[in-house]
């Protein structure tokens, strides 16, 4: 478990330079920097064309330079310096063409003068350029030769995918996307705090569930995982979260899956209202990442989103202003940590039973003050409330909830009290 | 279907002048004119004395004339100047006597001085006169002679009934009644709005329901209708409306079935929700017309009411200043238009499927922008909450609420979806 | 039927100066007082070391004196002019000490310097004095002479129970606890109260249901009542109250059952809300009474706390000061006739079901007016909505609920709509 978020920083500051795509080289060494600290993750690669549902994968993209020459000749756009300047999926070109002509091939963003935006085309073959619009404004008439150097042919989808055996076959589905290139809040923080979270996983001791942990392109990928484990998916996951734009340290979020009351759903909210009793709650109708697919109709996965600033919700997003004055140390291990705590309360939930009728007579066994005064401590309110509710059809985070207490505090009052053999699971 | 609310305006005032009861000539009569918009109306004819549940039609009243002679002979109030000038059902009398003799027959109302107020003694055996407050604290001392020229002998109570055949027998009920003399907002806008939505449902080629619309006297006809035709309404009525109180323009209300989450009650709720999220909610316990005896135990009818202002609401309501000042052709075609809407989300309303698994690929049939922005168009944004929530447990209200959209916005999307196959009927 | 609370405040004067512990013979005189007016009442004893559920009756604490003299050999402290000076449970003592060694045996309240506390030591050997912190603290050092003369030997523990019985076997439970020495509110104001309940049921020509009303120490006491009563209680008993702190005049309070939606919870709250609706809800999380044992898993008996100001909520509690200042002759009355309409409440608590399919013809029986104008009497709504919610589904106190009217106006209607012949209970 990382001591403090700057391992969690310098892992994403690594991905970051990386030019990833829903297919190609980019995302393939981002799935290779991954498997260096998972090494049991296996990665797949799904040939163009494969149909995944209603849709089908397309043709493989790389790309290895690209730039714009201005009327003089100087290079004023150059992916070399920020691989967003270029649309992704840009299919190769080498052409020049007045200003005019260009400027349908220009991208730029007139409210935020100094952001390149973010932008793709992934089923329709263009070419583009995205620029800041201080830039954009400068462009003087003239004649630009505008040089794409990529490829667009059959070859493959990648995505990582990593099965963590427990001592139960139910799951916990942990999902994130590897396909944007140089952004750091979404979508480094994702694949960060999920590769974390594996590590964590793989050691700790107390772990039950199975995890499958996956590392996918977002829609594309999530399309094709889902239409080849859809049925063991539907059968062992108790619980998912989608993990995404979990680095910058403004706020935390919550997305409900599209049944809105799942485990996983009861568990972020509760994590959440104990860590930040302010956090945004969104409606499913503000959903926007992979979600969209596993909670789709006939679909029906549990998986909902735990987040800091939600992606569309803070100036940065899909910009080259999404970068690491946004995320910090302290933003990603607070999205580590809740959701690290949401895998914990699933871990540690259970329906338990209160083994004697009456309240156990607690004073004896050095668990109550013996002197009663006008005032009883609080410490042994949690406890009392714990026994009280013990009735064997709450599980512990329905007891959590009604008694307004977080579930990391009653899991070790669970096994002081297991120990005295007055508290015993269902 | 009405261009403007002219035509209601217009039908309304035709029927105003008429002196209405809950049976004899002014009804008969008043069924007469609404049978000339819809000649397939049949005019039933109950005779009295014939039991009704616990009720019994009563004798059939008709007046033809009736006035108070002041001690000078002076015709001061005049049935034909104002039909509201006799209490309704009033006995006749041809009888000379004091003021002070005369009080105990006179009405009016000390807190609304220039208003007559309306009324009836249907049950009770009475003579009276409604008049102005301020013309009642102008007698002077003397005799007066009090003439009401009217009968009350067995006879029949009326009423119309019109049975529009669909494609289904599950049946919309609509019940208004045409039992209040003149007044323009309860009553005469009810039978208004209910004759032209039933002109408009008899051309509407999507109507797959059956309809069942009742021009009745309120309470009496009610409980007569029922109980010649409880068992096929409960077997056949999926919901229900009692039309009253569509004609001004002050604001729009909503008053429940008793069993309040009704399809009646759903459709009433959203489609005000989105044409005024500031319409008032009453309480079944505001109740006060027909839906007292379509909800009653054992009858249970799912009738809801939406209404502009709502009887007892407005200072004019059950006096002569329910006039046209009150209604306006814009508050009848509101409240026309509204009633319309109700029915069209009942008529639209299926549960529906999503046919393919995980969310379409959109773009590929050119439902979905194929370059991706920062932005999505919010267009597109019903589309994908549609397929979202189209998972064959919710009906299209539902969905519609869930998504917070009108549903006659969905509805033209719904056969958009369905014609590329991506949408299927449950 | 107590037409004033003198007679309520004059008992609680009555008891008030008796040492009651949870075993000893001022628990026994206290019952013996209880049953001069309750002569049916049994009285019970118990022998120390018996088992109850996880607990053991005590050892038999009586006391006959006790005080501090100071270094001159001055009555500082005496036990005969305020109970409350002797730690509860003190084990004999007669020993001399210095003022340092002698504090670690005294007590007190800071924050109240004018108040002696009460302070128990049941299940672990100590002594102590109480006083107030004014006194403590103008203490001189010199050497104190303790003494108590108290015994701590096997014998029993008393309690007293009465079954009242009806025409029902399903039963209505009342605990109240007499182990409280010289205090008002928390406590004499429960025991008061629930022997003038159990006076005024037993003459109440009305009653249908069986009363199992008990007079016990507070935690043992209940503990020992439910080990050896449970499988008859939780059998019979239908709906339950802890009576406690009723004796003042500051509030209403309502602390729920565990389950919070029992009969006892839902009449709780129905009084309540139409006696003060600015009444305090606690939560279950709030308890602190013989609740913690009725509701506990495996008992969960309906049992809700109707109170004044709540244990632990008001300055005085659990001190001297909780005395006749606290606890008035209205406080005891408002208390008593809000528990006599929960009582009467559930006798009167019955599903109805309307007689006749619509409305009847309420003119007709001289229970409508037959003359309609623009108001309909306040007084006549009440008898229409009862009749509108009789559907047979509902009891008595949902459709109270649901009308918004205390169930004590409604029981009259009652009567009458069953003398017409419109209402059958069901």
């Amino acid at each position: 478990m990382p001591d403090s978020g700057q391992a969690l920083l310098d892992f994403a500051r690594q991905l970051f330079p990386i030019c990833r795509s829903i297919t190609g080289n980019g995302l393939r060494q981002t799935l290779a920097i991954i498997q260096e600290r998972l090494p049991e993750m296996q990665i797949h690669e799904v040939a163009s064309g494969t149909q995944a549902f209603d849709w089908i994968v397309p043709d493989e993209w790389n790309i290895r330079d690209a730039y714009l020459l201005d009327p003089e000749g100087r290079k004023i756009i150059d992916f070399q310096q920020n691989n967003l300047h270029v649309v992704n999926y840009s299919a190769p070109i080498d052409i020049t063409l007045d200003l005019e002509q260009l400027q349908s091939h220009l991208h730029s963003l007139p409210d935020e003068p100094n952001a390149i935006p973010y932008v793709t085309s992934y089923y329709e073959k263009r070419w583009g350029f995205c620029l800041s619009d201080r830039q954009r404004s400068q462009l003087k008439p003239g004649n630009y030769r505008a040089v794409i150097d990529s490829s667009l042919e059959p070859g493959h989808l990648t995505y990582g995918e990593l099965l963590i055996p427990g001592t139960k076959s139910e799951e916990i589905f942990l999902s994130t996307y590897v396909c944007h290139p140089s952004m750091a809040n979404n979508e480094l923080s994702g694949p960060t705090v999920a590769t974390f979270l594996a590590s964590w996983l793989q050691q700790w001791g107390e772990r039950k569930y199975s995890y499958r942990i996956v590392f996918i392109p977002e829609t594309i990928g999530s399309l094709v995982y889902l239409s080849r484990n859809l049925a063991v998916m539907q059968k062992r996951i108790q619980a998912g979260f989608n993990l995404t734009c979990l680095g910058d340290d403004r706020c935390y979020s919550y997305l409900p899956s599209r049944q809105e009351d799942s485990l996983a759903d009861r568990v972020v909210q509760h994590v959440l209202c104990h860590t930040d009793p302010a956090y945004h709650r969104y409606s499913f109708l503000d959903r926007g990442s992979d979600e969209r697919q596993y909670c789709s109709p006939g679909i029906d996965l549990p998986v909902a989103s735990l987040m800091r600033s939600k992606y569309g919700s803070y100036p940065e997003y899909h910009t080259s202003l999404d970068n690491f004055e946004v995320v910090t140390a302290e933003g990603l291990l607070g999205g580590f940590t809740a959701l690290r705590r949401c895998i914990e309360a699933i871990e540690g939930n259970e329906r338990l039973k209160i083994t004697v009728q009456g309240e156990p007579q607690l004073g004896r066994r050095g668990l109550y003050p013996t002197l009663s005064n006008k005032t009883s401590a609080a410490s042994t309110r949690s406890l009392m409330h714990l026994l009280a509710y013990a009735d064997g059809n709450r599980d512990l985070l329905d007891i959590a909830e009604k008694i307004a207490t977080p579930i990391w505090e009653l899991l070790p009052l669970v096994q002081t009290l297991k120990s005295h053999k007055l508290l015993a699971s269902i």
